[in-house]
């Protein structure tokens, strides 16, 4: 999984796998302008809450080096800036690297550039510690195991760079011995799941089964996962959870089995300037994601990417720094 | 949608609709022979609980015929009848409406195809009373509305004859001006929803919203259904109900929402001598339903097709001859 790289800053170019020809292609993108960017995150070849977060600071570089090449004044170069922080509204990694490179601007071209690799490197770092947190706390509050993991959507290191943040809590549990098999949501309607997690599982030779996910309440349910893990888009004050569309059917589902839920998170997920689920803008796609091909021409859909989830839902968050269990989260 | 019929008794042999190649293409099975017919039971191109049992009552009729023309002795025939009540282990009315049937074949052929063509002929008339029912007490549970309700997989005139079991419940709202929007899940792997219910919806001319089954338990906590309305493939004695995979999280959700989580069914879908849930035969279907096209080549699947929703989340059970309300059905 290290060659090609998921995301990389090369000769003032982003060099991008482009995450919706996998499994069955292999593609890199070499991403040069803003626009190619914002089309790249748009229609999801770049994904992943914590890769969009580097994605963004590597795109303030290429926006300050588009701003030289091409001779951007300064008001056009902060639209661009926007136009990379505003292309998808739900992770806020995005906006947050976005605004945190764009600070260094003033500093010029090698300042911005270096603001980057260093939030690319941190993400590294992050999805380790992440990753050990999380298995430590499974097993403590699971027993050794081997434990059944349920998962939804792609949180490894296509997401995340590293090893990911809840695909990484399970790989740190592999390594250990403590895991028996992973359950993954295909994650329609891009299918993330069947299309990114199976793949990078496949790699891993870690055992996995593909599931439906409207499936995925009844397994739990039926006693086939010891616990759920998820990453997370936007992880509010309160502690309430948004993440892809599909998680909150989960959350009930493993509140009501009495199994952990726990989410996985670099700190720059969590928005204290957001106070709760409710105040997280939820992104409304395309309906043709549903709708085709199996639809009636002329159907419509309600394509809200992500769901909510309740932080009483929720048995902890776990980041790069700490662990946050329920009660605390519940402020 | 009455041409060409859903499933009907015609000169000897049984007329089906396929409905896996719906809604793209309209095509017409001239069934003839048991093996054909157990094909059709076992790809899909006849489904829907209801349209099973009719299947099945035709299906001896069918086999009845075939003795006679290809000179079958007794056990023959029996264990032909046998393969038809065993195509699908999960819907409760296939076997009841085989055994039914089939307890007249001593009287001969003529006795057999009347009371095959009776069970189609009740199916139509229960749909039309299960309907109406269903929509009283929503209406009594909600208020006038308009009303919006989620549904799962398709109960329509496809599933059932007449106007469905739960889809029915919702058409007999729209006819009365209660309805103000369907909320259609998908329905993965087979997409029922999406390509039969609306179908069914557009030739209504009923507004319709196409969700992924993911999304369904979010909707729901954001109040954009007023009820949830399914079909169901078997009801324990307890009350426990079996439906197509992706139920038990709407009715997690509808139950954490406080809203009526309504089970739509014939008579014949109870089963008195299935003690609960946990006693109901859940079909484990191909692998390839799930992973076909999406996932990396050799990805395994558990493709339960099935899931049970415990009687304490039902909020009743309503069928052509009563409303059971909850307490009633936890028995």
């Amino acid at each position: 999984m290290d060659t090609p790289d998921v995301l990389a800053w090369r000769d003032g170019h982003i060099e991008a796998l482009d995450q919706t020809a996998l499994p069955h292609r292999v593609r890199v993108l070499r991403i040069s302008t803003v626009e190619a960017l914002v089309q790249a995150i748009t229609r999801l070849a770049v994904r992943g809450a914590p890769v969009l977060g580097v994605a963004g600071a590597f795109g303030v570089a290429l926006a300050v080096r588009q701003a030289r090449l091409e001779g951007w004044d300064g008001p056009r170069l902060d639209a661009e800036i926007n136009r990379i922080a505003d292309a998808r509204p739900t992770a806020v990694n995005l906006r947050r690297e976005v605004s945190a490179v764009a600070a260094r601007v003033p500093e010029g071209e090698a300042a911005v550039e270096a603001a980057a690799l260093a939030v690319a490197e941190c993400a590294v770092t992050a999805s380790h510690q992440i990753s050990r947190r999380g298995a430590s706390y499974l097993r403590d509050a699971c027993g050794p195991g081997p434990l059944q993991v349920h998962t939804h959507c792609n949180t490894g290191s296509l997401a995340c760079l590293g090893w990911g943040t809840a695909l990484g809590v399970i790989r740190a549990l592999h390594e250990a011995g403590g895991l028996s098999r992973v359950i993954v949501d295909e994650t329609r309607p891009l299918l993330q799941g069947a299309r990114l997690t199976c793949w990078e599982l496949d790699q891993l030779d870690i055992e996995h089964r593909l599931v439906c996910d409207g499936a995925g309440p009844f397994l739990i349910s039926q006693g086939l996962a010891d616990a759920v893990v998820v990453g997370a888009d936007r992880v509010a004050a309160n502690g309430d959870v948004a993440n892809k569309v599909g998680t909150y059917g989960l959350a009930l589902a493993a509140h009501r089995a009495g199994i952990p839920f726990l989410v996985a998170v670099p700190e720059s997920t969590i928005d204290e300037a957001t106070p709760d689920g409710a105040a997280i803008p939820i992104e409304l796609r395309a309906d043709s994601e549903v709708t085709v091909p199996a639809a009636p021409a002329g159907t419509k859909a309600l394509n809200y990417a992500f769901d909510v989830t309740p932080a009483e839902l929720v048995s902890a968050v776990v980041t790069e720094k700490r662990l946050i269990p329920r009660t605390a989260a519940r402020r």
